[in-house]
């Protein structure tokens, strides 16, 4: 089987998402759709696709599948319409910058029964999964404390920035998504503390650009997140767990891997500058753990369900830095009367 | 000029002092005392020093300096007598596990005017040295973010533990003497999170093995610690500071740098299993700072005030886990009327 | 201008280089022809080309340019072909095992005026490519010591082996072409050492398994090899060059950067096993530059004339081994009249 | 028991052993003779050792042992008298420059049954001991071949040079050694090569500054070293082993292990610049190991013979690079009609 895939959003990462479908001998590229007619054209050429538009996407019978990389308030909409079209859905984080939004929608997916899966690329990186696999074969014992540092080359453009939802929503999603994924256990408070030391603007647009976090269990497993808007150094991705038998960690990733020896010391090249170059095999991974899902047509992970909990995560996140104190999850989510939205994991 | 040397207790840490005071060209060790009078005498024998009482190091006219590393409950008032007597000392940390005791104990070091250094011994490693010159250079600009990860290879008698004062007293009272190392600017408020997950008992002794923690500056800088009080890999002690320009790393020590490769791998030997040979360094460096305070009769550094801020940032941390919310320091210390405490930095 | 492709040769390389042509949008891959019709077939259809004879695309006029991965014994032949027809060849190494054939062939490469590369992919390795741009930019300064370690996860069948012309033909001669890369200057005499350490199968096959190798320069600079059939710990690919100013090292490349941490020690997992997962960003790279020059007629790089030279140093390391002593490769080569051979570099 | 010790020559090596001595708990440092009355006061006074001559320490009953740190060209006369005196013998590397003045000497020492150790420090070296270990252990299989790296900071003056018999038996004779320490089977033959490329004066005195050789053992085990008078980034002393089932290898020392990252990249600090400092442990360990020697009254390692085949190694290597072929340590050495000189090992 084919799964015939239309893309929603020719920018930066649709087409990121466009290569990776490409290349997998499992799917094609059927047709693109933006709202700039240019760059669909161009995207859709480049790949031997055609250019039509959402609706017709929406009707179209040999579409089994559509990756969605519009702005974030469209994907709730674009969700609920397509699934309830009978289209397997691959959208991008966040679902929407609001819980209760992302619930309402979720309702639809489930009502729908529809396959769709949220982008949490990282999942897909082959060091991640490398450590999530060494964790499952009990190589370090019971997970215990983990650490996460994440922090971006640098600032995006304010003007994304207040668009964004802030730090928590925006940049801190992952790593909630990554500590999720790695903790085998559902995070029961959040603290964290926030400040304004990259760039005054951040701190004018309302938002925080440096942020420390400490995630627990109700079993009293931990996390922490150190997360900035600017490494001078690169893309700075490392994940450390440490377990009862023992530890394992992620090492950044460098573009090349050569060392200069000198008067001044030894010296390797920065990281990747670049979450793109980065997580290259992430993107390919995650499509194509998609596409087994729509062939199998078995659950999608990460789930909607995922991305709703990473969400209400960072709000904790938000909230804690407000008050000053730990926060609960169920402060922001509720009592979870049906916890299948975690089957997936 | 030799500055000569009284050593109180002659236990594994007196041992280790001992050892660094005769290696020291510029000092000698001219009396040891102990309760335990074969101790006092194997270890006085060993260095060509003699036994003598605690009184009649406090009265003898050989003596310049003391090293205090009697049990800690006898440290306030050993202290307080040989500042007195005119001695400068050299105190291993804590100096009592009772804010106001130590509060009260360094008024009586300010009035005799004597020379007090407390053994954070941290400070005096090779590797975390060179962090702090490096920062002290301007080479990663303003520090914004420390990282600190202090685990023990494993965890101390139990009946140690009851009387430690509990993991942040004990343990983590050296990740707070060394953020505030490098953090250049006092800690505002600390918030922490514990748990028990290497051994029941620890918990059922009234204490936690597992700690994460979150310190901020009032001008909004951060630091993490993560505690463990057990790691199978070694010593795990790390310091990581990450800047406006750059960040600079600490890297763990082993004994031996080898690496084998095979079919399973590239493989390191563990770390140090123990902080006295992982300190080694760091335990001659310290005596020798202590011995040019001594000759200079300049104002000795981590001084006693460094040793009260510790403490009080460790009854923050106890109280913050207790409250579930971000401590003010000075809901401890109270405000400093007499800031010259914080003058040695 | 889109650059056409004819593929020589459906097997294991093949199915490398129809990867890279048909991922590069500079080119598509019109024709693949393999005695063996069925891997012919599959490998077109996979990427929507025609499956032809070798005549058929010699004569034809829409392709440009041919992948040569037959069987070595062909090579030579299917070159002078090619090249008269006018056709740009890039050719797996080597030419041929017989120094006599490869300059006649390039004598007929030459009349032609066809443009031919060959094969070396280290070359195109990214990590090694940063090395010879550090050195261009004087880095290191003057290039004085290179140090090539280069071993095989694990030998060959012997069949493969007794066809390959010897370890020196067959596997050091990438590291002949790298010494000659990076340099900067003509190897004058080569000095070798070779055992049976691995299998002796392969002694008995009249080869060995295990060699060292010196190689020097006129003025004096020094290369050394280290080459073994078999290393269990993967793909071992080292490249280190000391020079007036500094040094500069290749690390070798694992498909997964983790460290677990236990009780044992520190561990990371083995190297890539293979050499077209260690070289595939190589490969991509190889067909690009291949590409560029058939793009703008420009001379290629490595050139027939790189290839007979590296020929010549593996026999020169034969003659060594054979006789105990340092081989000028003038000996093997002769005096090279015209030194235009070389132009490439 | 406490070993007493006479230190001839108070230079830089001399101070090294004297701290050697004096730091080791079963020894004594009695008295220091040097033909600088000077320098043997300030030494002698440092560790309240006596001055005395030559004479006198040979016929004092109160001295066990001596340490030879005079110049080479006396090394051999001291060796005999002290050895028909009695008196255990350290003597720092080379015994003498000549071979056949060696192997006299070793006949004397033999006679009188002295115990002799020679001073080659690197096989006390923690990391290259645990390389010992592992191999004896078993955990690389079969020793197949060893890399070895050894490169200075800085050329010493020219007029050591000029008496230090050139590259091969000044500088490369530590690696001889290292090479027989760890293959575990006796030298064969010597390839090398070598030029003039970090200073021509060093050419102008007739010797070499860079060097690369190659060894092979009679079963076909190579060994390769490579050598160069400077390297920028500090004291480069690597040694690799690659065995049948695996490979180990030890890294260069740096007296920091911090790294800055920033813009430019992630630095380690330069290495040690400097033997002494590099090698401290090694020279407390070597001191050790002949304390415990001379206290069991058992053979010491390395011996007289280990000096003598090292040398010869060095005289095979400038036969090689003379002649331009592999020269059999025989050559130079002659049949050796006793084995016994290697049961050290």
């Amino acid at each position: 089987m084919t799964v015939r895939f239309g893309l929603l959003g020719a920018g930066r990462i649709g087409k990121v998402h466009a290569r990776a479908v490409t290349a997998n001998s499992k799917a094609r590229l059927v047709a693109v759709a933006d709202a700039m007619a240019e760059a669909a054209t161009a995207l859709a050429d480049q790949y031997g696709a055609e250019v039509r538009t959402i609706d017709a996407i929406l009707s179209a019978s040999d579409i089994d599948a559509v990756v969605i990389c519009t702005p974030t308030d469209t994907h709730a909409d674009l969700i609920e319409r397509f699934a309830r079209a009978g289209k397997a859905v691959f959208c991008e984080k966040p679902i929407d910058l609001d819980v209760e939004r992302v619930k309402a929608c979720l309702k639809v997916v489930d009502e729908a029964a529809a396959t769709l899966m949220v982008g949490f690329n990282r999942r897909f990186d082959p060091h991640f999964q490398a450590i999530k696999a060494a964790i499952a074969e009990g190589q370090i014992g019971e997970v215990e404390m983990i650490t996460i540092v994440s922090r971006d080359p640098g600032a995006p453009p304010l003007d994304y920035i207040r668009r964004s939802g802030g730090i928590f929503r925006d940049m801190t999603i992952h790593d909630f998504d990554m500590a999720r994924f790695l903790l085998g256990e559902e995070i029961d408070t959040v603290s964290a503390q926030a400040s304004v030391l990259v760039d005054p603007a951040i701190g004018a647009a309302g938002d925080y650009d440096s942020a420390s976090l400490m995630l627990s269990t109700a079993s009293g497993k931990h996390a922490t997140i150190s997360n900035s808007r600017r490494a001078t150094y690169g893309y700075d991705q490392r994940i450390e767990v440490h377990g009862s038998k023992g530890a394992i960690a992620a090492e950044n990733q460098r573009p090349v891997s050569i060392e200069i020896a000198n008067a001044e010391g030894y010296t390797r090249p920065p990281l990747h500058d670049f979450f793109m170059t980065r997580y290259t095999e992430a993107y390919a991974r995650e499509i194509s753990a998609f596409i087994d899902c729509v062939e199998s047509k078995s659950p999608a992970t990460p789930s909607g369900a995922d991305g709703l909990v990473a969400l209400a995560l960072a709000d904790a996140a938000l909230k804690s830095v407000k008050q000053g104190r730990a926060v609960k999850v169920s402060e922001i989510l509720g009592p979870l009367a049906d916890k299948s939205v975690f089957q997936g994991r």
